[in-house]
């Protein structure tokens, strides 16, 4: 009886990759990814050159539907069916030998391997493997710090209400918005709203090929790629805080 | 003119570093590190067994008090004097090559290193390579991911007063409480306040020995050592609107 071994990936740059998540990969006899059909899958990509020769991969394809609007619930319907499905075929994969689920940034952040994982913790062994999140590879292209001293970091998803975002954007020190692509528009609007878009920056494709990073108040909101995240840092509040802390930490 | 290489270590396990961080710390010719005097430093625990041999150490010592409070202007003065002294040394033996320095977690995420960066960034080329936060060691611990579908999360650290803390944990999803420690019980309470005491784990040490995790309802407050998170999972608010997103996954 095999394990699944779900490996964190970081946030696209294999170098990002930690030490386990590496030996997991190279060592592997079958791996599985999410992809759209007829794509290569973002983690996928980033084990380019890596997995061993004779590795069996099994792209799990997302079902196509050109047909339904995605967020009808015929499709939601179709979409669980799918989940159903690899949840059963990984079972049986596993019963085999240990089968490595691929995974861009942090399964356990806002990862779809989630909805796997869930059906089939009671039932076979998982070990998940965290990585890097595509927050952390973002905020470091920038070139500043995210939080300081007692900041408090609020992370959302563009998908949110534009009068959630607002208000959650006003009341934060430090902001992530995950899930960006074609919500870009409203989450600009919300920052505008909320007095913080000219703190605000874009990253697109953060430690990937392609990456961009500028403020927001100067990109163009249309085309704006799945993989970007918009964060605004944090300035430090009671930084004077930080030097017992900094000392509390070096006591460990 | 060499360069000073901030290197993220995760958040313990040796293995949970990336392949860019092993490659920089065992090709180090010195290797910088914050610790209190007499301590090991958890940043230098982390690289046990790495280094180069005749690679040139420069544990950074927080200034030691024993007769002003860590958070008196006159301990902060000699805090901020600390600082100033260590971004001249870095600076000098950065002129004589590659200067490495050792940081737990992801150094932009709450990270000492800020205080030298921020002070650094215009006179020395630096490089900062980013690591998995200690909060990803610790959900990853739980066995249960931390944020689904639309779910808010909010970042806090302990050190805020009880009212904001209780206010911020009845407003959103998911929690992250960072910087727990002595400030335990404040946060128990606040917790309690929000309604949110049942759903929170406490991980201490996460991924490090000793490693401890727990239902922070059963835990208790005393003795909380430094590395030490307390997190309530989100429980995937609008979960429905995970397919759309999902198939955007995977359009990349
Ligand atoms: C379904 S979530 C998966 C998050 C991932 N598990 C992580 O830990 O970052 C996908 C969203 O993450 C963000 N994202 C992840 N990696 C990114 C990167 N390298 N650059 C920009 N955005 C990224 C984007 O906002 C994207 O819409
Ligand atoms: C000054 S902050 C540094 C955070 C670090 N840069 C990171 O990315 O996680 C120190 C706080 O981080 C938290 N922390 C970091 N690593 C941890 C771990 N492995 N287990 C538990 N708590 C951790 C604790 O709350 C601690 O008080």
């Amino acid at each position: 009886m095999g394990r699944i071994i779900c490996a964190g990936l970081g946030p696209g740059d294999p170098d990002l990759m930690s030490r386990r998540a590496e030996r997991a990969v190279r060592g592997a006899g079958q791996v599985a990814y999410f992809r759209k059909a007829g794509r290569a899958g973002q983690a996928r990509r980033i084990v380019e050159g890596m997995l061993a020769p004779g590795a069996v991969e099994h792209p799990m394809e997302y079902p196509v539907t050109t047909e339904i609007p995605f967020d009808s619930p015929e499709y939601i319907d179709r979409l669980s069916a799918f989940y159903d499905d690899w949840t059963e075929r990984l079972a049986v994969l596993a019963a085999s030998g240990d089968v490595v689920v691929l995974c861009e940034g942090d399964p356990f952040f806002y990862g779809s391997f989630m909805h796997l994982y869930m059906r089939l913790k009671d039932r076979v062994e998982i070990e998940v493997i965290p990585g890097i999140t595509g927050m952390s590879g973002c905020w470091t292209g920038t070139g500043l710090p995210i939080t300081w001293g007692d900041d408090v970091l609020c992370v959302l998803t563009g998908t949110l209400p534009e009068d959630e975002l607002a208000r959650r954007m006003a009341g934060s020190d430090a902001l992530v918005v995950m899930k960006t692509g074609r919500n870009l528009p409203r989450i600009r609007r919300a920052l505008e709203r909320a007095g913080r878009l000219q703190d605000a920056w874009l990253v697109e494709r953060g430690t990937m090929p392609g990456e961009r990073i500028l403020r927001l108040a100067e990109a163009a909101t249309e085309d704006c790629p799945y993989f970007a995240i918009v964060l605004v840092h944090g300035q430090g509040r009671r930084p004077e805080r930080a030097p017992p802390e900094g000392r509390a930490e070096a006591a460990e």
